[in-house]
């Protein structure tokens, strides 16, 4: 018989937000996989670090960094093939996931070889933007408040008319992005209302209003919520500043 | 030295998409909290019930249904005072929340009440919108995709403009505006790129697709998902069906 192909949601950074259905699969699969760059540390890995056994057997999947020389797609056909190998001799595989496994996840392109033959389980995460909503201690959404999830890397005029409708909005993947998408918000009127986080949850986090941050650039995993026409008690709530990076 | 209060997000329902730290928390915490209808069990003291010790103390802040005759405001006026009382006397009090506690969460009324003169942490949970995209198995949003979630009780033309501005869109607080909700979505020819949720990650979950709902109203706690504007492999996977209810 086959073994079962999971996709764990390992949530934002913080080895305890990952949920106990996550923990046991994880804990007891005989093989881990997860993506990594091609220098440095998996952070998916990191996230499951303290609860791995020596046991197990590790995939990592490498992400060059040069994927026009190496094309993506190549990357996932081998690390799928990998997998089914162990699948089809019995083992369970657990692919570690940063975040959830279908928001905004790499795990797609796994179920995309794999759904059809294997049996697939999902298990969600927690997401970085409520992470990044309890680290700025503010309600994100309330009653009938639109919440809307944007990447960072599209347009300008269609980030300020997504943010024009929306109550609550986070920016995603803003990275190299950051300086044009702070200047819309500061053009919107909206600086005074915006958080900007760094590795939320983690040891490291750093987290600061949107009118403090001096930068012209920010990480990947960086995120930024906007807190818009809600409640008066809400927005006049100090956004904290958290900085232990230093 | 006064105790400390938790917004504890436990999840979409399944006592096992709790997170590790919650559970910690929960487990330890001398008096937990949580929201209860005046009549049968509260939803988030269900979700924590398999770890719940007799020892602790129990606060239900009990909603009445008829609301207009005992305004909700007196509800969480006195239940922050009774919190109080043991937050004064030393003991941590840790508030049970389905789901996220700032997403969409009753938490936000006791926040607002005790968060100026308490000690406050809020602990992220896994929302229903990624447990939804976990039980219908398609990925729900990729590289610069859109999300937009939306309150179902706001009138249709909103609905109509920002389901038309996103990629993907979850429909929350479905309810009575269930017809009126599908009704749109078919009109807009997105009737086969949805799915429809109630009771998702709990052992009775049902999952359809929306075409397939003959149904007029729908579970306060139901959720529609749309898939627009993605992949071609992701939207012509089949939307799975479950129904454990009978």
């Amino acid at each position: 018989m086959p073994g079962k192909l999971y996709g764990l949601g390992l949530g934002p950074g913080n080895p305890e937000l990952i949920t106990l259905k996550a923990h046991r699969i994880m804990t007891s699969a005989p093989v881990i996989a997860y993506p990594a760059p091609d220098t440095g540390p998996s952070f998916a890995r990191q996230i499951a670090e303290p609860y791995l056994r020596p046991e197990q057997v590790e995939i990592p999947i490498v992400m060059p960094m040069r994927v026009e020389r190496y094309p993506a797609q190549d990357v996932y056909d081998a690390a799928a093939k990998d997998i089914a190998g162990h699948l089809d001799a019995g083992r369970d595989v657990a692919v570690l996931c940063e975040g959830d496994p279908f928001f905004f996840g790499s795990f797609m392109y796994l179920f995309e070889r794999l759904e059809a033959r294997y049996e697939v389980e999902i298990v969600p995460g927690v997401s970085s933007i409520m992470a990044g909503a309890a680290a700025l201690r503010r309600p994100l959404t309330a009653r009938n408040d639109i919440l809307t999830v944007i990447p960072g890397p599209l347009d300008t005029e269609t980030l300020r008319a997504r943010i024009d409708a929306s109550d609550a909005v986070a920016i995603m993947k803003v990275g190299r992005h950051f300086a044009r998408i702070r200047d819309l918000i500061r053009d919107m009127g909206l600086i005074d209302r915006a958080g900007y986080l760094e590795r939320v949850s983690l040891a490291n986090e750093r987290v600061f209003p949107l009118a403090d941050v001096a930068q012209d650039a920010a990480p990947y995993f960086s995120l930024i919520l906007i807190y818009k026409g809600q409640e008066d008690w809400i927005s006049s709530l100090p956004i904290v500043t958290k900085d232990f990076s230093a």
